[in-house]
This record gives structure tokens, sequence and C-alpha cells, in this order.
């Protein structure tokens, strides 16, 4: 099948077409890329909740549930999890998964992981591009999730228009949290598995914390406690996730988040296509990065010289790139 | 004092002109890029070690008891501590410092902290163009130690030549090292605080990943156990060091990881000159990157679409950057 077949297929409702699309946007082939240049006019419509915490503080059992609540709105959900760590944890992605099974038959709900595969760039847009693949689909909801807790995951679930920070008693330590700046992009903080002992003092230390780390646009993140097996604090979550919703729709948040990730991709893309150009072929003046390199490793030229160097040959550059 | 004089006062051997230096180059400023590309052709005689590990292993220690043997062995010594995690753990930092006082008053040994502020990329940058500084003023070896054991350490730690993994009994899951990527480019192993009970486990736990995880380049990382505060194991790790860069020098591996290293290092300059061009001021066509990130955003354009303008406008500019 083509990818304009897929497109046509995904458009219609196939859910195989995009499970394939998928496969070729999270590969990067070209043909991936088409189907994004066609399917762009198609997104906005989704809602991008973005959940991230430590591993065990039982992110798969809340998404379980808030799924579920969802789903008696009659609400279809999309939910890219991914794992930014190393090709290794495919297996617990996969165990997590299973445990969503309450959802696995359900139409309305469709489940994809991701590994990762080389640079942090390159999973962060693939997971842009997948939340894009889910939103032409027409989710009404996507969710991503992050394994861990770290400065790649705060990269990753920068997709996101609501970011969850899921904690629980005795894990996620919040001066870790603090320090990988996950505390910052918190709009909504759950404390799960708060029927456990230690409960309150987790809550008291992340309150102190957020007290420390007022909110610049306006919105106070808070606290919600929950016990996602049993179902406890769900609807409370569900609908704190539309309050913050209306509230950058207002603010016009919403736009200026879209525009600064819009903007990063835009460079991200820009850089890649420069460094094709340096690292393929000829730049002009019979230099190439690797004659150039050679200069700087035998002292002939400093880095700086040698950067601006690069630049010239750029802009004289007839066929760009 | 202007960046020309610091420069000279630096090759003189003047510490409070290396000192002023780190700051400019650490701070970005012109005058630290000037002095870089005068002093870059003094650089290449020092021996680079980096040290990683996590927090508790006793790198700080280690390192005091490196410093003490190669101080006996005449050698000068840089050291630059770098924490990529945030400004927050300057005080941390500072302690481990404390603890080398041994070498506080020795003229021969130069100790620089460095905290991140901003991207990793910067952070980098920074850290090997401190090390180009401690290079030039003519230290024989510098140590970069970076606070903590993750994907972003594992960037930094990658100017050295010779890369050491500290880990220790009960720290330093192996797992987690090998999903950070950190067991990938260690040379040298040590178990510190070998005296502890379960140094066995630890070490056995090591030996059967390394194995897995055969090295490429023909140099077995070898397995070296101390307890650095009892001076156990020092000679063996600086002699094996010593076997390393003779190693690395033999199989011309430290002229082409530092190729790879320049070459990095070009491609972020040539992005970040990139970046200045395209979000200050026009790119040509009464077009800048707000307009475009405008267009995206109301779904004119797409985002591959979006790039390929800005690099066809980037090509026609005529004063490039």
């Amino acid at each position: 099948l083509s990818s304009t077949d897929l497109v046509e297929r995904l458009l219609a409702g196939d859910r195989r077409a995009l499970g394939r699309l998928i496969t070729l946007v999270d590969d990067g082939t070209q043909e991936g890329k088409e189907a994004i240049v066609k399917l762009f006019p198609k997104t906005g419509h989704a809602q991008i909740i973005g959940i991230t915490g430590s591993p065990g503080v039982g992110k798969s059992s809340l998404i379980n549930a808030i799924v579920k609540c969802l789903r008696a709105k009659k609400k279809t959900v999309g939910i890219v999890a991914v794992d930014p760590s190393s090709p290794f944890s495919g297996g617990a992605l996969l165990g997590d998964r299973i445990r969503m099974q309450d959802h696995f038959t359900d139409e309305g709900v469709f489940i994809r992981s991701i590994a990762s595969r080389g640079s942090l760039g390159g999973l962060s847009r693939s997971v842009n591009n997948v939340v894009r693949l889910l939103d032409a689909f027409g989710s009404d909801v996507i969710i991503v999730e992050t394994v861990g807790a770290g400065q790649v995951e705060v990269e990753i679930v920068k997709v996101a228009q609501t970011i969850i920070v899921v904690m629980s008693p005795g894990y996620g330590d919040v001066i870790q949290m603090l320090k990988a700046g996950i505390i910052e992009i918190g709009d909504i903080f759950v404390i799960n598995k708060s029927d456990l002992e230690g409960a309150y003092r987790t809550f008291e230390g992340l309150m102190s914390v957020l007290e420390l780390n007022q909110k610049k646009e306006g919105w106070n993140p808070p606290i919600i406690q929950t016990v996602a097996v049993a179902n406890k604090g769900i609807t409370e979550l569900v609908d704190t996730i539309e309050l913050h919703r209306d509230y950058i729709q207002k603010a016009s948040i919403l736009t200026s988040r879209e525009g600064k990730r819009i903007e990063n991709e835009l460079i991200q893309l820009v850089n890649e296509r420069v460094y094709e150009k340096i690292t393929k072929g000829d730049i002009g003046e019979g230099e190439n990065l690797n004659t150039i390199v050679s200069k700087v490793l035998s002292k002939q030229l400093d880095p700086y010289s040698a950067a601006q160097r690069i630049l010239s040959a750029l802009g004289k550059a007839k066929h760009y790139p």
C-alpha cells in the first residue's frame, strides 16, 4: 500500500492503516513524512495529556482508570507509551500494556509503545508525529506516557497540553524531580496509592516544593490523591484535566505552547538538513566536514574559525541543501 | 584585563588568569571564545581522564587518591567537576571539593566546579573548552568528574581519552548503567569500597555484563578493585590508565575519538549560528521564524514544508549568517 492509500484508510477509521503509518513514521521513512504532510491539516482536534513519574508509582493503573472514565463519557482514546531509556526495557513496557488489558479489545482505544532508538531529538519527533497520526485518526484524547521521570522524559512529555506528574508514597523523590525539571512542567500532580502509609508526608513534601515553585501562568497546579486500582479520585482527576484544558484555552496558553513546540521542531528539522548537507558530499571550495575536521585535528584551524568556514560554504552553495 | 593579556598570563603560568578565563569561557562570552581561538594551537599535551559513577560510590576519595599518586610522579593535575543536573547541587559539589583539601594548597593541582545552566550542548562545550584552557595552561593530566551517572553524564565524560566508571557494593545498579549507556563507554571499571560486603557480587554482576558487551576496539575493559580511603588499588589503577593511554595511541583510536568529538563540536556551533540567523531578524522574502511558525499553527503549512522554506531562505541570504 502506498502512503496515499494508507492515509485515506486512516481517515476512514482503519486501525490497521493507523498502526502501519505509526511504524512508518517511527522508522523515519519517507512515506511516514509524506503521510504527516498530508494529514497535518486534519490535526488539532485531540486533547493531548502527558503522564510522567518514576517507575513503580502506578502510572499504568492510573491510565487504565482514566481511560475507563473517558470511555464512559464515549470519548475515544489513543495511548503512546514511550521508553526513552533503551530498547532493553521493551519487555517491561509490554508488561505494562498487558495490565491495560481492560481496554485491549475496545475499538475506542488504541495503544502503542515506542522505544528509544538513537537520539532524543529523533524520539521526540517520533512521538510528536505519532500523536499527529492519532489526532488525524480522530482520537478525542491522546495520552503520552513516559516510563521514567528524568530530563529526557521531560522533553518528550512536553508534547502534551496538560502534563500530569504522578508520585506515590515512598517513590518519586521530590528533590530528584526538582533537579530533573519535572516539578516545573507539571500542570497537575497526582499522589497515587494514597491509601498507603506515608502518603501525607509525600503530600506535604510536594506541597512545600510547589509553594516555592510558584506557577508563572496563573494556574496553581493542584495535587490530586488517588488509589487507581480502587478507582478512587479518578473522577476528580479527569474533571481537573478538563478544568486545565479550559484554562489554557481561555488564557491562549494553548497556542503559545503549541507555537513553541513547532518552533523547536522546525529548528530541529533545519539542523538535520544542514547536517546532511555538510556530512554528505561537498560543501563547496573542495571542502567537506572531514577535511575541516582534519585541519582542526592538526591545529591548523580552531573550532570557531572552522565553524565559520562551514557556514560561509553553506551560504555560497547553489543547491541548498 | 583583555583576553589577550589573560591568555599571555595563562601561558606564563598565572593561576588567577586561568581561573578568570575559565569563568569567561563558562559564561559563553566573546572574550572566552577569543581566548580559545588563541590558545587552541597550544593544546594537545594533556592526558584527559573522565570519571563517572553514581553518587555515593566514592568518586571524590578516588580522585583524591589518584591525584596523590600522580603528584608523587611530579605530574600537574587539573580537575573539572561537572554537575549537569542543576544549579541546586552546587552545595554538594562544594562539599566534595572540600574533601579534596589534601591538594587545596598544592600549586600543582587546579580544581574547578562547573554546574549546569541551560542546555546540555552548552554544558558539554563549556567543559570541552575548560579542558582546553587547563591543557594550554600545561596540566599533565586533566580529570573530568561527573557527579551522577546518567545519559547526560555520558555525553559530558566523552571529552576524555580514558573513561573510568566507578561503582561500589550496593551502589550503581549495573542494569541502570547499561540503560544509560555508561557500561558501553567505560574503558576501565573500578569497584571502590571493595572491602565492603557484597563487593564480590558487584564484581560478578559487572563481569557478566561486560562479557555480553564485548568491546569493539580490541581493549577489554579491566575491573580494578580499590579502597580509595585506604589507598588500596590506586597504583594498579594509575598503571592501568597509563596502559590504556598507550593502547589508544598505538591503535590510533585517540585521533579517531578526537576527530569525532571535533566533528560534533563543529556541527553544534553551526547549528547555533543557524539558529541565531533564523530567530534574529529576517531570513529573506519577508519571512522569519515567527511568521513561518504562525503559518504552521494555522495549518497553512506543514512542518516539513516549513523547514524546507527556511532552508531555501537561508541559502539565498546574502550575508550568511
